[in-house]
């Protein structure tokens, strides 16, 4: 065990920068006249030509003295950024800050689409307008409370009594957690995994971080780059059903919350197809194994437990798994 | 002259966080049924209810030992984000590991509706679609070369030769620099500049470093919140004409680039309007100072000359300007 609370971290560098995407030449955008500022004089604004589609964004957090030889590749879920590993949404230190102090090298990344990877043009580059996640559809699916229940501008305590009893999720901060959402649009796993890719070749070796989507892109790219994804900690993965593991040797991690069973048959579904997905990688003689926190006694876990109360307790134990099977 | 080169970053803390905006209440979403992911079963997806609108993202770097006491807010221009600031497009440390390398506290952000912080439903909040900003486009308006003669495709010697004869810009990565740009919208400046309280309010009184919009958003705050903006670099503003400083007291250093005079009427008509606005804080009585860089015989800068081949000394001389008027 490590004392992390206070150790300054020391950084040799801090490499933002974005990789992976093609350049696309688009034409068939209206050729307007828009006033950029009021006040100012219109400028015509003609779009049409190359436009670069398909990048990730990353930050690599580089260690004047790493602890670990493999970089941590921290991969955010749907609907948000890399912020989601920042603070938390009720201000307490998140788990970029606590595998920093723990002198892991971390990247954390915006898949694309998402936040500083940019979304390309819509409809010329992405035909359908994308999906923004309200409030009330977060507060059920990720599991806060039962559906239907989320008292929009309640009091933190009304808000605490509609969640359900004994949720480690901070919904006083509900609202602040929201600030964090993204437009997100579907059908583009392609894209985001070929963006991937790129940043896996730009790493090299690495061990994989994957929250909800993000955990589904770990587990695909580790079939599609088994000499680069050498380890892989999948929290609760999107997985979706049918899916099988192909030759992969990496050790795998599954970590899974609580109101699963009886409340939620979205996240019900998406853990018995990714429960099919570990005992097949166990069959196949692959470290297989899952982090069912309920079943060890930690309860109230929400779809964000990377953020929940309880949150550096978790990373705690997959700093700990990490740490075993690099043995 | 200090040292940067080497010396590591030690940091105490790496904030990111979401801050200002509120909640807003959409209906009029249409309820629709979407397969998230190929092959999983089809959702119901329901947009109706609470959205967060109009918050930005930033991160603050928290010193171990800082060198300054005032924090260094940068803030980008229009169609990029915070990530203007990393690494540069050919791969050299940008402004933030500049500053930071310097010790000062430095937070970068991404604006209302840029990057991580996110863009609201369009129509259902804002009206219009955004602009997406080609390579074509910014060739010229960003003073790379003249208008139309961007080389699409084109190999790093044909490239070279298209750009202005002497350009520092590394014209040769710009495909990699488009990988950074982001939708943008028109007529956003009232929820960026309450974003942009927000986040003074959080940080306190601070030094602004801001590029082309972000730049005329930074006088803009500068007049509004005089007890929290004690210093402003506006690195070639795009600011409208007809804007007057009002009762101002912080120093102001503004910065232009090389290619203005007889190439680009729009930043020869953002110069005129800046100069006007600088004299008049001068008469005033204020610090108003013009780092001209061709008149110091520094030449070949385009618009972004914060990732230009020489932009680690424009960032000493501004260092060295901050140095001077802190006395």
């Amino acid at each position: 065990m490590h004392d992390t609370s206070d150790s300054p971290i020391r950084l040799r560098r801090i490499r933002g920068f974005h990789v992976g995407g093609m350049r696309r030449h688009v034409d068939g955008f209206p050729v307007e006249t828009r006033a950029r500022t009021p006040g100012d004089a219109p400028v015509t604004v003609d779009m049409n030509g190359d436009h670069m589609v398909g990048q990730l964004y990353a930050t690599h957090y580089q260690q004047t003295r790493r602890a670990y030889a493999l970089p941590l590749l921290l991969w955010h879920g749907g609907g948000l950024t890399g912020a989601c590993w920042d603070e938390t949404p009720d201000g307490r230190p998140g788990w970029l800050e606590y595998f920093l102090r723990a002198r892991y090298e971390v990247v954390v990344s915006d898949a694309f689409e998402r936040g500083r990877a940019s979304f390309p043009a819509c409809p010329q580059i992405l035909a359908d307008p994308p999906e923004h996640r309200s409030l009330n559809a977060v507060w059920h699916h990720f599991r806060f409370g039962a559906e239907g229940a989320y008292p929009s501008g309640a009091s933190a305590r009304d808000l605490r009594n509609a969640a359900y009893p004994g949720s480690e999720f901070p919904v006083e901060a509900i609202e602040q957690f929201g600030r964090q959402f993204v437009g997100r649009w579907a059908g583009t796993q392609e894209y985001a995994l070929q963006a991937y890719a790129a940043l896996l070749r730009e790493t090299g070796p690495c061990v994989v971080i994957g929250h909800s989507q993000g955990a589904a892109y770990a587990l695909q790219c580790a079939r599609r780059h088994p000499d680069l994804v050498r380890a892989v900690v999948a929290i609760e993965p999107a997985l979706a059903l049918g899916e099988q593991p192909a030759a992969v040797q990496a050790p795998h991690l599954f970590v899974w919350g609580d109101f699963i069973e009886g409340a939620s048959r979205a996240w019900a579904h998406y853990r018995a197809a990714a429960e099919r997905y570990r005992l097949a990688l166990g069959a196949s003689g692959c470290v297989a194994d899952v982090l069912d926190l309920p079943a060890q006694g930690i309860k109230g876990n929400s779809h964000m437990l990377i953020m929940d109360r309880n949150s550096l307790s978790i990373a705690q134990r997959v700093h700990d798994w990490l740490a075993r099977i690099a043995r």
